[in-house]
C-alpha cells in the first residue's frame, strides 16, 4: 500500500462481530476502499444494507487488497490466515485483532507468511456482540498492539501508520511472547475475576439481596462477565500457560490480604492496599511525553526493531509513523514516571 | 421530626468527608436547616465558607437536631454515637453511614440505644475523598439501606421518608447481618479481588507493559484499589467473618475455573461463564415493578417488620414511605424475574 502513491490502501475486513464490524465501519467511515466478509449469510446482507460490499465468497473479499484484517474467533484465525494469504498477492500485508499473539505468530512463521504478517491486538471491547453492536469510534485513543518483526518490518510500518490515522490508536509495538504474557495481567485475568465473582453470587443463596445491593465496585467488578462465554472460554485457552503463571502472583497477594484481615492485622492490610492505590493512581496520572525517533530505511532494522520492542516493554506507545526521503520517523510516547 | 408539622426536620452531619460532606450538601441545597461538624478544623472552615453553620464543638452541632447523621470513619463510631446520644434529646432520630452494620447495631442495643438510633450504609462511594470531593448528586438513585427494627419502627418511617424524598436514593430494608453477609459479596469482596489485582501489578516486573495495555477490564477491575487505603481496611475488618466466609465461594470458583483452564476443558469454562452471564444480565436487566402496601400505625408492627425485611433480602426497596391518617404505606419493589 505504500507502493499506491496518492491512494488510500484497498482493505478488507474478515469477521465482521463486534471489533471487526468496528473496524470495517471506520474504514468506511474514514472514505476507503473497503471490503467485508462474514460467514454468517444475514451479517453479510446487514453490512450490504450500510452500504459496503460484501461478496459472497471469502475469496472475491480480499482478492484485489492491499491489507487485510483477520477479526474472526481466536480459534478460526489459523485456517483463515492461509485461506487469506491464498487469495491475496505478495505484497498485501495481512494483521489480526486476537487476544493473544504468540499462537497466530509462530503458526504464521511456521507457514512462511512472517514477512506478510503482522500479528495484532486493539485493547478495546464490549460486552456485546455482533456488527449491530459495532461502532466506528471503538478504538479511538486505545491501545493497539503491533508485533513488529525483523522480516517484514515495512509492513509493520505501514499497518502502524493506518492504526494511528485512520482509527486514532495508540500503536503499542510488543513482541507476541511479551504481549500474552502482559494481557494476562492486563486483560484475561480480570476476566477470570469477574467470572469468579459473578459465578459465586449466580450460586448463593444471598444472589437477590446482592443484586439489590449491588453498587459501582461490584459493576465494575463484573463487568466483563458479560462477555460472551465462547469468546472469553477461547481467550483464556489460548493464552493458557501464561494466564496460570501470572494468576499465582494476584491469587498469592488474595492468600496474603486474607489471612491479614483473619489475623485482624490492620497495619500489613493497610500496607497491601497503599501498594494497590499506587498502582491504581500511576494508571490514572500516567504522563507520556511525545519524543520523535528517526531511523534509515533499508540497511538492516535491528536498531529500529530495539527501539519498537522496548518502547512497549517500558509501558509506552507511538502516536506517530511517517516514511519519506529513505527515513521513518515514530512519534514514541514513554513514561517520565519512576517505575 | 414527624412531630414538626409542616416544617422540615432540623438536621446535622458529624463527620463531613466524601459521604457525609455529599449527605450535608444535599440536606443544605434542598432547604433544609443543617449543621456540620467534622474534628479537622479546616473542614469545618470549608464548611462555613459554603454558608453551612459549622461550630467548633460537636455539642453545639447537634443539640436542637431532630435527625443526626453519624458519618465519621468506622471505627469513631461507637464513641461518636454515645457523644451525640449524650447531646440530643429522646426524639433526636441517629443514622449512620457506616459500611458494615452488625457491630454498631450491637453496640446501640447495648448501650439502651436501638430506639433512636437506626443502622444505615447507602450504597455509593468513589475513590475520592474529603468534603472537597463531596458531591450532592452522590446519592440519587442509589441504594440506601435502613435497618429497621421493632423497637423504635418509627424512626424507621421518618428516616426511609428523608432518605426517599430528599435524597432520592432506593431504600433497602434489611436486618444488619443480612446486610453484613450482602454487603461482603456486593462490595467488600470486590475491594478485596481489586487490591489483589493492583496490588500483584505493582510488584510485577511487567508493571509498565500492563499498564500500557490496560483497557477497560483491568480499569474498571482495580478501580476501587483507589480507595484510601485506612478506609478499605476497616471497613473489612468490620465485616471480617462475613467477608472471611463468602470469600471462599468466590476463590473456590476461581480454583475450578483455573482447573478447568490447565486441563484445557472448553465446555466447563464455558459452561462457567454462561452461569456469570447470566448474573451480569440480572444485573443489568432487573424489572422492579411498585406494588403499594399499607400497614396500620400503633399496635404491634410485626407485619410491617417482616414485610420490610423479607422485601430486602430479596433484592427489593422501597421508593415511598408516607405516614397519614393512622397508616403507613410503603411503595415497594420487587424483582418479578425468576431467581
Amino acid at each position: 500500500m505504500v507502493d499506491r502513491p496518492g491512494g488510500n490502501p484497498r482493505a478488507a475486513v474478515v469477521g465482521t462481530g463486534l471489533i471487526g464490524g468496528s473496524v470495517l465501519l471506520r474504514l468506511h467511515r474514514r472514505g476507503l476502499d473497503v471490503t467485508g466478509w462474514d460467514p454468517d449469510t444475514a451479517t453479510r446482507a446487514e453490512g450490504r444494507a450500510r452500504g459496503i460490499p460484501f461478496p459472497d465468497e471469502l475469496a472475491d473479499a480480499v482478492r484485489d487488497r492491499d491489507v487485510v484484517f483477520l477479526c474472526g474467533p481466536l480459534s478460526s484465525l489459523p485456517e483463515t490466515l492461509l485461506t487469506v494469504a491464498k487469495h491475496t498477492g505478495p505484497d498485501c500485508v495481512l494483521t489480526d485483532v486476537g487476544s493473544t499473539k504468540g499462537g497466530i505468530a509462530g503458526f504464521a512463521a511456521a507457514h512462511g507468511l512472517s514477512d506478510r504478517f503482522v500479528p495484532g491486538h486493539p485493547m478495546a471491547g464490549a460486552e456485546r456482540a455482533g456488527l449491530t453492536a459495532a461502532v466506528p469510534d471503538l478504538f479511538d485513543g486505545a491501545a493497539w498492539v503491533l508485533c513488529p518483526a525483523a522480516t517484514g518490518i515495512e509492513r509493520f510500518r505501514t499497518l502502524a501508520a493506518l492504526v494511528i490515522d485512520v482509527f486514532g490508536a495508540r500503536v503499542v509495538p510488543m513482541a507476541p511472547d511479551a504481549h500474552d504474557a502482559a494481557a494476562a495481567l492486563a486483560s484475561h485475568i480480570p476476566h477470570l475475576l469477574a467470572g469468579s465473582l459473578a459465578g459465586a453470587v449466580a450460586d448463593a443463596d444471598l444472589r437477590d439481596a446482592v443484586l439489590g445491593l449491588a453498587a459501582g465496585s461490584f459493576r465494575d467488578g463484573t463487568r466483563v462477565a458479560g462477555t460472551p462465554a465462547v469468546r472469553t472460554a477461547d481467550m483464556l485457552l489460548n493464552n493458557r500457560d501464561q494466564v496460570l503463571a501470572q494468576l499465582g502472583r494476584v491469587t498469592g497477594l488474595l492468600d496474603r490480604l486474607a489471612a491479614a484481615l483473619r489475623a485482624g492485622d490492620a497495619v500489613a492490610l493497610v500496607g497491601h492496599y497503599q501498594r494497590a492505590r499506587e498502582l491504581r493512581l500511576a494508571l490514572l496520572d500516567r504522563e507520556l511525553p511525545p519524543v520523535v525517533r528517526d531511523f534509515p530505511l533499508g540497511g538492516d532494522s535491528d536498531d529500529e526493531l530495539a527501539y519498537l520492542l522496548s518502547l512497549g516493554a517500558a509501558g509506552g506507545h507511538l502516536t506517530g509513523c511517517r516514511v519519506a526521503a529513505g527515513t521513518v520517523t515514530y512519534t514514541g510516547h514513554l513514561s517520565t514516571a519512576p517505575a
